[in-house]
């Protein structure tokens, strides 16, 4: 958007030299007078925080010349998104999604964590989505997550190595928590189908690092679209579909929990997922075998976890 | 905040001269394949808007770090503020008055009604506020608007005459509506103990331009405080007071709708209002006056609009 670079003024876009449009003469020094209204008692972080996005708001609104009515569609989509969420769905975080802000916040903390001067890579994170549960109860290695079977599934053995990223050490007792939607496009909570907990399982590395488990082929699904974040996508002449993926946490309490998920290379989306998560480092194969009684498909999937920094 | 001014490249802050720091180096090209994404069905507007809106958002992102736990309390925030609000409470549109917005997008948009080439001075415009109400019903002129009188209120008579603010002749036949709230910082509709559409009034001017009615000195009051928009006013070290001020909206069908509130100069919090919407054009005197029978203070506002551009 060639027309729309932002510039870091305070008085909008086209002041200083020669006349510039009466319309951009907003008042020159009323963002820092909001932001000077913070007092003495607010932490650093919130004061650092609160200045920038107090400016940066501010300057949108003066950039685009932002209307009353403009902001009032604004915060009516706000309530919309807070009224439908629950403990089931978060439609602020979807609006957030689809306009990429998750997965760059994501991008920021897992830089953060691992720490600037680090000389090592540990696998690529990707956004947690709305469909985690804390609950998902044990499961043994080399055990099914599917309760149901669809009939259009195919079966993947899934299993790999966790090892830490600095020292390509196997790494005992990690927690690999497992969770993917259905053929249908539906998470088990979702889906009143579903029984619960299906396609969700919280394996624990053994002595060698190994994780193993059965899933199925993950597919394409669209993000939820009767609500704020699929008008969003309307008004932008914009897909809901995400490209076909597993979600993966591991972590244990030695080690920093790595949020991620895994797409099928040969999945249809990849090159525009509505929430802007892929990398190219999170891009599987899933190989057919042959000879094995529960799946025709196999996925190795090693994942390199970075040591927690000690607390300064 | 000098050390948090934006800039407006896409990689964050530091790039480009010398080594930045690693943590700074965020993939450069995210926000544009973010911005790249929009179909070309979206209306133009949406389209710059949107653009704009995103590039924002991920440069406040980036250039303060923003973890995905920080980003998460935002989500909550934002969520708590849908659920609270309904018919009676806006509480997106309260978070977005304390830090200025509803004040800045008021002078964006008056300041557009009345057109850039414009050579006369309309009456200053004010924030709506979540308190107007739409179906408040007609009053004849010098009416009181006090249904219920509280012991420590001071009775005013309001009154002064609408005219074009490009030729000062008087308009009749304006609508002029007034609300406000008791001496105990309650809006009606926040109070069960008042009656409804105790303190407000709409009022028409007559053959001279002149309105009158009867209302009471107002008070200060703190914006509601238990709800989000309270705690962000908490974690900015602010008071949630409002100076002393009575709303008006005043308009008709050959006259941009004026929407104002005029400010005790007497009053406290005139420096500090929580949501910013005081302006020097809008303090006003309320004068001492004997020998009435209904009022000891008169307060003369007179009010300049301006007239509806012809659609091009």
């Amino acid at each position: 958007m060639s027309s729309t670079t932002p510039t870091p003024t305070t008085n909008g876009g086209g002041a200083g030299a020669g006349a510039p449009p009466k319309k951009h003469q907003y008042d020159p020094v009323f963002t820092d007078s909001v932001i000077a209204a913070t007092g003495p008692k607010a932490s650093p972080r919130m004061r650092q925080v609160m200045a920038s996005l107090i400016r940066h708001v501010h300057d949108f609104a003066r950039e685009n010349d932002i209307t009353v009515a403009e902001w009032m569609q604004g915060v009516e989509m706000l309530n919309w998104a807070g009224q439908m969420s629950n403990d089931r769905r978060n439609e602020t975080q979807l609006l957030c999604d689809v306009i990429g802000l998750e997965s760059l916040v994501d991008e920021i903390t897992s830089k953060l964590l691992v720490g600037a001067d680090a000389d090592y890579e540990t696998t690529k994170s990707a956004i947690l989505g709305p469909f985690f549960r804390k609950d998902t109860p044990p499961t043994e290695n080399d055990a099914s997550i599917i309760k149901n079977l669809p009939p259009d599934a195919e079966v993947a053995y899934m299993h790999g190595v966790v090892s830490d990223a600095a020292t390509g050490t196997p790494l005992a007792g990690v927690t690999v928590d497992v969770w993917q939607c259905s053929t249908n496009g539906l998470y088990e909570q979702q889906d009143p189908e579903q029984t619960e907990f299906n396609l969700r399982g919280k394996f624990t590395t053994d002595e060698n690092g190994y994780y193993g488990l059965y899933c199925i082929r993950p597919v394409p699904y669209p993000v939820p679209y009767d609500g704020p974040a699929g008008k969003l996508l309307q008004l932008l002449d914009r897909h809901p579909y995400r490209p076909a993926h597993i979600h993966i946490m591991a972590g244990n309490d030695k080690y920093t929990p790595l949020v991620t998920q895994i797409f099928d290379r040969k999945t249809q989306y990849l090159e525009n997922d509505s929430v802007f998560a892929v990398k190219d480092d999170l891009v599987v194969d899933f190989k057919p075998i042959t000879g094995h009684s529960k799946a025709s498909l196999e996925l190795e999937y090693n994942i390199r976890l970075a040591a927690m920094k000690p607390r300064a």
